[in-house]
């Protein structure tokens, strides 16, 4: 490989490794916006935390455990060792990946992607978890769970082994869905916050506290995604990430669009945060097939994540299932869907494809979701990971951070005689 | 040419797309900002919808209708076809640009590029345009009216090939003034706000609701402007990208110093929306010719661009032409500046290139103004275009959208005891 | 050298040039968020206008004062000269820093770092400087005194040239001390914002006023710091960059781990602004050796920055010196910690080397506090550098803007009858 090529080509992966950072920025906004101002603090501080226990976890045990190298014969879990095993000279560099990237750029990408796992789960949790719970829950699925999904798939696992391999090129399943199952089962094990489902069958709106923040975080989320797609091609080549960024997009609109069409016919406004969850929805759905769709197939992909959306947001809250943010049905449901349109859509469809889909969507739902209700059940049987009704109608911004998240904007000091 | 010189050029229209993606965040921040809090969510709502339906209509015609491709000989717009005419093989990617960059980065990049000119009118007819009516302009303006002047240069079409060419490098006509002359047909058709302009000839001021946020909007519009000029270059050209980073910075940066100074003599006071406006208007005011001024020529370029704005936020007030976030001074008269400016400084400066810079500058503006004036004044006299004086008293949050922006902002729901 | 790898390195410093340029909007919303609502104008208009008001100065005289180029003898400081003195055809392009990148990239990539250091004096200042003061302050210390300290050992002055060569990879020292001290020195002139240290001895926590904010401003940070550590390396060279970025991620990640422990100790509470800060403090103290650690060792340079900020801050606070964003804590304390670290940790560990980082370190610190000190103290003589008591209360933004951060916050202009 020409040492040009290897450079432009680990630039890539690095520049992608900025873009998917920022999406923690974008997760943190989004969910921040989403829950009401008392619990504002906590989402800060939560997805501060994630993302720095997350790089640390991966550094020490994850990225051995999720890509075991060639000479790892096992299809279900990798290998057990501390830090990184730096290969010498070439062989970490222009000889590590065929002149795609180098070792380091290697774990700083996977590092970043396996930090987003864990703050799917924090926005559907959010507004009633036990800080500390959740951080050890995020420590054990950043850590073990997540690298073990993964490994089926990107580490050469038995689902990249099939006779039909599962495919997912960018983690429709090994990231979405697998947050999306662990938060579905933290949910379950929480209970909805006090006053969500009334004992009249109504249910009680808890809006957002500040839609700005919860747009900034969905355009983040976009623009971070441009890295997470993009990146996945593992090189900078022309057309596979230039196809990647147009397919990516034309998702994400398409789902804009279709979330607002649907929630327009249903609800009869215009739903910010439809449309907002639409975007994202879109995104999702396209991320499992990204490099194998048309330009009018990701718009048929991400349009249809997008529909779904509304429907799923009301069907959650129809069986009581309580997700401030509504997380599983833009990581859970999108996520599935994705997988599955790589079975009926694009360069791979077919009924082998759409079966192996269905195998690697189910084995891993089972794997994260069993993993995460387990670490959950034994959390809340020990320390509990439910704040007290006191704690949680003050907000958790005062139980655990003796703080607020604003200050002094209910007036201004003086007012301002404006000539 | 080189695989890899093809790989690098091709990663920096990608990485310049998300840039310029960015700067659509950047909008949204910056009208929600400088908006009253009651419109904050309808800002919101229409960014995120103008991105994504302004991707899909240049996926479904723009596109063809801007960059009729080689073999086309007419001159006054490109051609009426459907979706994307992907080449095959080679001549989509290594062969489509002479190794620039592939016909999926040309599209994604170009696509980013048609959604911020529709963005910019969204600012200036903010606080009680009918949403619906905004829509079906954008998608109007988006799908048919941008690509057709587009095309008139950077398509090859008349104004390129004028005898002396008219020269417009990264659209401070094509976009911005383009944009500003749509924003000012709307803002004739819809009057100004209510109350703005009192009877006694006095003006009433109306401040942004969130400053921070306006802040942040022309801080990302700043960074995306070096994808939106840096871009332009067409390829990673060392020499070329790295000139226009800086006669775009340093644009900008005069025109924070000389709206300040200018505001400062004028008003008395240090106006926050003034040196952010004036960022803005350098940065329209180089865009046409940033690639042809030297450092000195860019701060005296954008410079004067940012003096004109507090003379033109003023000018505009006096003659009753409400744009509530100064877009018409930014994109139009600093766009007009900026195209004429090329024919002044710079390496093209001279009386022929001036006379073409006037035509273009003409031409596109007539059009685009006629089209616009049209276009709303349809929808003024079928749906309408203006909400209720009770709705715009309400706020479009509400009336629009049900929904309010902030939430329990007023004050902490439980007191914190410092100790 | 070959086109292909000047063009990738060349873009890879433009690249990181944006990163760096969004650190100024990280600074801005860290510093808006931590203050007051009052004093949130101020601190927007002094961030837009150091970015801009830097940049021209470094354009007119500071590169060349600290980048006097290969024909300059001297060890104390650069060339007077105005302007950029660009060199004919490719002595500007390819051959003007061995294909690693061009003279305008140079160019723009140090005068976005150089905008920075006087950014990080702007948060220890601020509710109580008077605006006119800081500005003219920031002129001095971005033109004149940076660039010096800077020559010192980027330029290749005496620091660079001694037996055994102080060492400051992306300048801890360089950037992150020197601000700090010339923070540290306006605080001390300055006095502590009224109230804030009682008579009893008793100390007024001044909570920010938008943590979201603040967050927002330390994600930025981060994510700008790839480009600050990963733009040090000068060219795009895959072991070199991609190695940065790794231990640059787990600095900040153990900064934010460790900050969390020890505050958690100390306080009994989840802190966020520690954590936050803690991010900062790992990322500051990783700048000087990022090139140099190990990812084990960066870990434990991060995590010892990380920890010793809640043990800065309330040193500060117990001897007097009022910081409200903690600046002297991350960016003078961790950025000494940080130049020592090269000698203790990494591939140049010594005793050696430790001493000429211990020299290095002083030199810079005494003449960058005595020059702050000498200009603060010159503008408190004249002109005055603090606003009058009863501006402090009324708070800055309305004393020096006459405007207000937010409006209308208070309440919604209409109950929303939520069904």
């Amino acid at each position: 490989m020409d040492l040009s090529l290897y450079t432009v080509n680990n630039l890539w992966i690095l520049v992608a490794t900025c873009l998917v950072f920022i999406m923690h920025l974008g997760f943190a906004c989004l969910e921040a916006g989403l829950v009401r101002r008392k619990n504002t603090v906590n989402i800060l501080f939560k997805n501060s935390m994630i993302i720095s226990v997350g790089l640390l976890l991966y550094y020490a045990v994850g990225f051995n455990l999720m890509y075991p190298g060639a000479d790892f014969a096992g299809g279900w879990f990798g290998s057990f060792s501390f830090g990184l095993n730096v290969p010498e000279g070439d062989a970490a560099g222009i000889a590590y990946a065929d002149g795609n990237y180098s070792f380091y750029a290697d774990f700083i990408f996977q590092a970043m992607f396996a930090a987003t796992c864990a703050t799917i789960v924090s926005g559907a949790v959010a507004e009633r978890i036990k800080l500390e719970s959740f951080l050890i829950f995020s420590v054990l699925f950043v850590g073990l769970a997540y690298p073990i999904t993964g490994m089926w798939k990107w580490g050469g696992g038995w689902l990249a082994t099939l006779e039909t391999p599962f495919y997912d090129f960018a983690g429709s399943t090994l990231v979405h869905a697998v947050g999306g199952w662990a938060a579905l089962a933290g949910v379950l094990l929480l209970g909805s916050r006090k006053g969500k489902y009334r004992s009249d069958g109504s249910i009680k709106p808890i809006p957002g506290h500040n839609m700005p923040l919860a747009a900034i975080g969905v355009f983040l989320l976009w623009f971070g995604w441009f890295g997470f797609n993009g990146g996945s091609v593992l090189s900078a080549d022309a057309g596979g990430v230039s196809k990647v960024f147009v397919t990516t997009s034309l998702a994400a609109a398409a789902g804009a669009v279709a979330a607002f069409t649907v929630s327009f016919i249903k609800f009869k406004t215009h739903d910010l945060s439809m449309v907002l969850n639409g975007i994202l929805g879109g995104l999702v759905g396209i991320t499992a097939g990204a490099d194998l769709m048309s330009a009018g197939e990701a718009i048929i992909v991400g349009g249809i994540a997008g529909a779904i959306i509304p429907l799923s947001v009301v069907f959650f809250d129809k069986v009581k299932i309580d997700d401030p943010v509504g997380a599983t049905s833009v990581h859970l449901v999108c996520g599935i869907w994705g997988t599955l349109a790589v079975g009926i859509f694009g360069s791979l469809a077919g009924g082998a494809q759409f079966l192996s889909q269905l195998i690697g969507s189910v084995a891993c739902g089972v794997f994260a979701f069993t993993v995460s209700f387990a670490i959950f059940f034994v959390l809340k049987k020990t320390m509990g990971i439910r704040v007290s009704a006191e704690e949680e109608k003050r907000g958790l911004d005062i139980a655990e951070h003796e703080m607020n998240a604003y200050h002094q904007l209910e007036k201004a000091p003086y007012n301002l005689e404006v000539k």
